[in-house]
């Protein structure tokens, strides 16, 4: 069996599908490991290049279905692990940590263990902006601190980069860090674009939005997200931390609010609440200095707004 | 029984004795649990108030254990958590994350979760200057970023502020994280001076060095050390990190070879290595940026020499 190029943990998820799609254009080898937990299978198997692809359904915090996995296929220093496994939906860790500690945080524990027991010496992780916490919408940069995070989810990634950046003093080569935005397109599974679709689709008279709609925050599209992590993996080096955003300010909730209600159902009445934080551990306005990512020659083609705009269409048709 | 005022997890350890030590003076009732691992109870015994003091002896990552101790004891909102429950050895950590993984990072979450069911609203944790990696001799204040600890104590630590800070956000009032510096003084149990002592003990006539000697860090003094956490808690509130540290630069490794050479056995050669770090995951030069400290009106009464002195005879007599 060929020697696997690439190892994609969580590679069934949104970001995940969009990296395979790209990663395989390279003509190299992908393992895709992933527990199908907030998953598209269908939609990865439907885009996989088989002579290319291949796949290992695991928990990635099972010790040995992982140790099987380096019995299984064959790996080496060249091979590259992209770490997108996570809990995505940052809400649903607030109550409880149990969620993130496991899905977020433990996952990268058992990936770097993975990288040593097998030598693989470079790693991609998806981190989140949602690591600098509440900032009242100061464009924030990489070297902002202290980082106060107010979601688990934030937290657990924060905790991840930190565990990375002890592994790369002793067994990794390359380690670079991408701290996502919000992240739209196809075949995403929850966010404020599903949620306003869903509530239209059950009632389009009304459509009722969580908070008073001044949120704002970076959009960024999977597919141009996807390309730029191929690329800008290929262009650095060491251990790196870079924000990947757009370049403008965001998109505010009722602009998302208007495009839904444009395209669905154009009658509906739309009703805000009064309060700025749609829901415990949201960040009402969140603005991105990307002058980093932008001055190593990389930039999302599409703004905040196109990305939501194309991803209102995606999401209604379930294609690319 | 009379409720509990102070919750000192890891107050077995040496930095706990002297907190300890000093909460006692406030007349208070302590509730001390540790797991007794690299602690000295036999000295926590000898100075504890037997009226203020109370002992329990058990795992913090034991749910069980930590579920009994909410039933056996009283807290309320007026409680304080004094979070030193650590893994305290950074080289011992380097080769394998999981025990700082254990005693570093679950622990955190494990006394987060006894916050909350507790109703426990104020916290105190003892994080580390490791957070900050290797920094080249930068005087390094508490803004900076981003953060690449280089060894898994100093990840564990960033991890464990990245947890308290999204369980501000949820359900703690006052969370005060304070960045230790070296922290020397009685009953210690391991660091450079006593590796220097053990060797002339074996060897008195030769003093083998790990490094060059011209490792230079800031040492502060466990009574010190006390005194400022305390003192620094009742005046913060919030979310908030603070740099604990000395006002010098700190002090070389060869003048502490000469220091413990120049008490113990004054004929002995001291020899160094040809290299920068004494060890994998050492920080061969720290300084360390105290404004933020200094400007709330506190700084520790010893410099970091006179720290060292005071230590060297300490831990000969093994006494206060």
């Amino acid at each position: 069996m060929k020697k696997i190029k690439h190892i994609v943990f969580g590679g069934a998820g949104f970001v995940g599908i969009n990296l395979v799609k790209k990663l395989q254009e390279k003509n190299e080898t992908i393992l895709v490991v992933d527990n199908l937990s907030n998953s598209r299978k269908d939609v990865l198997l439907n885009i996989s290049n088989k002579s290319l692809v291949f796949f290992k359904h695991l928990d990635i915090n099972n010790t040995y279905d992982m140790e099987g996995l380096s019995k299984t296929y064959s790996f080496d220093k060249q091979s590259i692990v992209w770490h997108l496994a996570a809990n995505s939906d940052i809400a649903s860790g607030i109550d409880d940590i149990t969620i993130d500690l496991n899905d977020t945080f433990l996952t990268t524990i058992a990936i770097l263990k993975f990288c040593k027991l097998n030598s693989i010496k470079q790693l991609a992780f998806a981190s989140s902006s949602a690591v600098y916490g509440n900032l009242d919408g100061i464009a924030v940069s990489e070297e902002h601190g202290p980082l106060y995070p107010i979601s688990n989810y934030g937290a657990m990634k924060l905790a991840s980069e930190a565990a990375i950046s002890a592994a790369f003093e002793q067994y990794l080569d390359k380690s670079i860090i991408f701290r996502f935005p919000n992240v739209v397109g196809f075949p995403s599974t929850h966010g404020v674009i599903h949620d306003f679709i869903n509530k239209l689709k059950q009632n389009p008279n009304i459509l009722n939005v969580l908070g008073d709609g001044n949120q704002q925050k970076c959009y960024v599209h999977s597919e141009d997200l996807a390309d730029m992590l191929i690329n800008i993996f290929d262009e650095t080096f060491g251990l790196d931390i870079l924000n990947i955003g757009p370049e403008d300010d965001g998109i505010k909730v009722s602009r998302i609010a208007e495009l839904v209600v444009d395209k669905m159902s154009q009658d509906a009445e739309i009703r805000y609440e009064d309060k700025k934080q749609g829901w415990v551990g949201d960040v009402p306005v969140f603005k991105y200095d990307s002058t980093k990512m932008i001055s190593l020659g990389f930039k999302p083609l599409k703004s905040s707004e196109e990305a939501v705009i194309q991803t209102i269409s995606q999401i209604l048709t379930e294609s690319f």
